[in-house]
């Protein structure tokens, strides 16, 4: 079977590259960049010599040999690639924001700038987060070729630290009967840091090394176009636990560091999942009931996400960190509860092209083509 | 003039005799250490050599030869010294969290496990933070010899994030007469990221090069020592601007770099202080709203800090980041509001060594003795 | 089968679990550890969580269990576990240095400060650098059980990059019956940088974050325990090319980075492989002579390694580096002449913990048993 | 007295507005950017704010307004800045390699691929590495406006960890009368390793955080420009020592950090200076000779520069590394000698952005204009 790649020499599209040269049902890739058109992507990336060896070919060439194609192209430009692949009858996985926001035209052109140029296609794409979308993505694949709107690196640690408080209703805005009002909870809040990788290969003065390197700094605070993606993902999981969509705050930092995200998210909890006594003003509650409280939260995670296979719900004691999931497709998940017990504290980290980026697009593929779904992401995190 | 510096071969202690030795108020240093007792610092920091030379000798001795002692120690052991220091009539600078409470031993004890030695000293002694207790110090050492609590360095970062936020009624929970019930605004959370200095110059794992190099994970979520600092400066904060004294959440993380600490500080706003049409559901406030309520309160920060020599705040367009203070006194503050009109963000910059620790002692001298603030102190932030 | 590890939890011995796990041949593994017995392997490295799971076990329970045993322990306590292996006929990997001389106990005791326990074991032990022993390797385990020496993390890029140099008569100083006197070339110089992986997990001030982050330096010059070891590979290549053993300087460095061995060789050329006209005094060469002898010696180079699974010799205008091998099992070398035409630079890139320890292990084990060389080494560097 | 900077917005040219901005003789800056003209320095450096505030004007206008001139451009544009300062009788000091060849403007072209502008200009500028020329830049400078050509980053390094060595006759190919041939030393090789501050402020792939950092790599391997000015150096430290001129070999790397370099010089020693016994083929020396030898030469270059303000020769058992002098003008050296006796290893390290570049140019002014060497130069080694 032959994988195509568009825009193989990005950062992304490499990565998928190297993950996919792995993958046991891959027999070759097609690789296609329009920069470097006729050199090899062992010549871009000499680490490649030996293990990934292809020419850079054309985009359409790329579609007309593949059985599925992945487009690693940035955003705007990739939709007649997705409207070639519809007809000619191939899955198409796409790693902009493109499709990310289905028949939502209004908000992909506010924070995008642009319109839609295949409307219909729009109709019929997916959302590709495999512990939310899963069943509908194997369903629409059985009947026809699909779309894939693989997410965005920041979204995905976000969304899946996030899922299971809202799909359970342990946080969201409710209807107080005896107050009369809603019961704001206040907005969810993820302050999350990310790896230079995250910014492309292309110089540019943010990535630096002089201007990053050992410092950290958030940058697009309240701007960063992952927010409507996050909220979006919200709304649908709060809609699940049948509770109000919330609020969501989002500020990106970048981190001194090669890959990784780390997401520290801050869910305030409803009434009857604070802590006994928890939310008064003056109280430090005693450490017996946040660790019962934290517990509690963790074994409701630990089920809901029981048979996903790159979800890990770290045991008590352990917070998440980027280092250990480096190089894998894991998200890790650590839950905390505030010493009020008014606010659950959730940690997740990724490698932001690993489960942010490649690394999921290969779990969608897995999905689609109904492999094993870890198949091509065997790798155990690199320690150190 | 003589300073002692008890403790100085460890980093706060080390880079105090750096500040102090640039300092031209102070003709020389005494310097203890119990583990190099009869070495010379410079043996211990080569960098050193030929600029700051001196034995390391007993911390009496320090006290006995010395018009100010500053004591770079653990928690727990300094208290003696102080006593030491008030008989002999000469100012006593504690880096510790010793003296940081009062005479609150109840939440000392809680969070270090001690009790009070001497707790009529606790009675005495000025939290030294300038920006809020400057008029307090000035008065107290005028009159007899003063104890000076160092702030912490996340407590630093945090509470000059916050206070103009307090002090000017932006935050805060205030009884709502329409709804007969107090408004609350949710908690106030602090996402700080530490380099690595902080966790001062002995060996451990959690420093050790390979565990924490190339990634960023929290520690210490909901548990850090910190927190009750913080919020005790928060609820002296709160009174001056006459709201009520709000829930904090302190989560801070370890980055990969050597100094400066980032905050990001979400701050709800109270409700004459959101945007306009802000905190309602599905709205994105159109830019213009977001930026002129954004342009307000910095202007109200700019006034609130606008004699503090170290404090800046940042133009619009310009974020907070770590290595623009780097080893200055500065506390960079930029301040930006959510997408919704909701919450501020207040993004703070120090370097934990500078304005963190040793630099902050440095202005607590200054303070104390009449000298120019900024004495010691002129280090403009090196660039890369 | 079964894989033993003494001394699983040290960088080494857990880097070799985690590429273990991955090898088709090895259906278990059996660790042990003495500062963590009765844990998990997981508890310590938690990255391995869902993936390496095994209880830490006596040594003694693992040489019982096993197939095979490999030791990650410091030098000069596993000779008992050589000898208990030897008896249960298994296979017996050694990371330490204690079977790296052979029987010149000599040299051992006057680097290592230890005397032989069992000196009949280091009559039988091998040097297992595959490229040059693989052969000697093959033929004794397919007589008995062995004892393999693996090569030190420094000793592997150094003397990979040497290797056909002094096989091949490049260097080394020869009788010049001319001049009546041995045409002395001077000593080759191994100037070497590693991460700090390679300082193991203990924490030490040395590779405290704070005291080697975002700086670089050379340590133990003329006194790393690496150069006897890098001078007896030396002195056998030469043998190889019957040429004069060569004077060795080897300077190691630490550099601000987790894992990787870059090592910059200068080797003097014989007169007859200077590029011609070189080594006159005022001469820099035209660039086309010096391009025309790198590519011959690059020819050479690519010849003399034709069919090693893990050597990359890199093609012209790409220069080795430590980020195209990581977590790869590959050491690549890059071939230079410089503009003088009397030395040949070779660089060579290697990670420390992979082909400079735990992955030279696998090798040596797939060597062993007759598997495939690259089993469980199928790992493509890491781009970025 | 004005200071006037043409292209100020590069790192040096910012670098070098840091340390005159703390200098007591300089009361104002003029400052210059082509890029940024119109706009203000702090824009573009935010640390700057409140400290550096200056606009960016025309190159023309800083000279005619300024007491002195440096120029931070890049090669070959230069010249006619030069020649406008001498029109105005004021000294101009430059950054780039135009002056640094004084009349060959062979070697210039050679490497730079350019010829002289004003040729004659050439004839009177003097190479600005004080610890060689002070004397010659004071005679000069007492007479008329003078150019200084600010020595290279890695030259600095290089030539002053070589100086002692060739001026006092340590090493040198001399004339063996015994032989009746020139006793060959063998190279001098200079293995060195910058932090990416050097690569300037322009974005490109090379500096691109994810493509160097964690890793470290050589570029340039024998064609770097540095070469010739390193070897022009050298040459004129073995006439003073009346030795032949050295061949060089010299390879730079780009180590993962912002700043530093630090440069491991191996220099055979000529047979007199050889420890007893070295050199000779199958000895390891016994420590104690070695540690006598290096005491001797660790002495002769402590006498050498015992006059020098910013040379600091560490003494035994401290080697030189670039957190010791990060932000400093020093360089820092150790000394050691091969444990065959037969090649003196020295170990430099300096910021490569003050002694470097804008701290060394600080010097030269100080030196021209009869200052306090020191001057503007007083930061004391951030330690970490």
């Amino acid at each position: 079977m032959v994988a195509g790649i568009i825009g193989a020499t990005g950062y992304a599209g490499a990565e998928l590259a190297r993950l996919l040269s792995g993958h046991t049902k891959i027999d070759n890739l097609a690789l296609s960049s329009v920069s470097f058109e006729g050199e090899q992507i062992q010549d871009i990336y000499p680490g490649f010599l030996g293990r990934v060896e292809y020419p850079l070919i054309k985009a359409e060439d790329v579609i007309n040999s593949s059985d599925i194609v992945f487009s690693a192209l940035p955003h705007a430009v990739g939709e007649p690639f997705a409207a070639a692949c519809m007809e000619r009858k191939i899955h198409f996985i796409d790693f902009s924001a493109d499709f990310r926001f289905d028949d939502d035209e209004a908000t992909y052109k506010a924070w995008y700038g642009k319109s839609y140029q295949f409307p219909e296609l729009h109709k019929k794409s997916i959302y590709g987060l495999p512990e939310m979308n899963r069943q509908k993505m194997r369903e629409l694949a059985s009947k026809e070729p699909v779309i894939i709107a693989n997410p965005g690196c920041y979204p995905t640690g976000a969304s899946l630290g996030v899922f299971p408080a809202l799909a359970r209703g342990l946080s969201g805005r409710v209807f107080n009967p005896y107050r009369k009002h809603i019961d704001r909870c206040g907005p969810i809040i993820i302050d999350a840091a990310s790896g230079a990788s995250g910014g492309g290969r292309e110089p540019s003065r943010s990535f630096h090394y002089s201007e990053c390197a050992d410092s950290i700094a958030p940058y697009k605070v309240s701007s960063h176009r992952h927010s409507p993606e996050i909220s979006r993902n919200l709304d649908a999981m709060a809609k699940i636990g049948n509770v109000s969509p919330p609020l969501v705050i989002f500020t990106p930092h970048l981190a001194p560091m090669n890959r990784g995200i780390l997401s520290t998210i801050y869910i305030p909890l409803s009434e009857k999942w604070r802590a006994a006594g928890g939310y008064s003003d003056t109280v430090r509650l005693p450490s017996a009931e946040i660790e019962a409280k934290t517990g509690e939260i963790r074994e409701l995670y630990s089920v809901f996400y029981k048979d996903e296979p790159f979800i890990r719900i770290l045991p008590k004691g352990v917070t998440a960190s980027t280092n250990r999931v480096r190089q894998s497709n894991y998200c890790d998940i650590s839950v905390h509860v505030d010493i009020n017990g008014s606010t659950l504290i959730v940690i997740t980290a990724i490698d932001n092209m690993v489960k942010g980026a490649a690394g999921q697009a290969v779990q969608n593929m897995n999905i689609l083509f109904g492999f094993d779904e870890t198949a091509g992401l065997e790798a155990i995190p690199m320690l150190f």
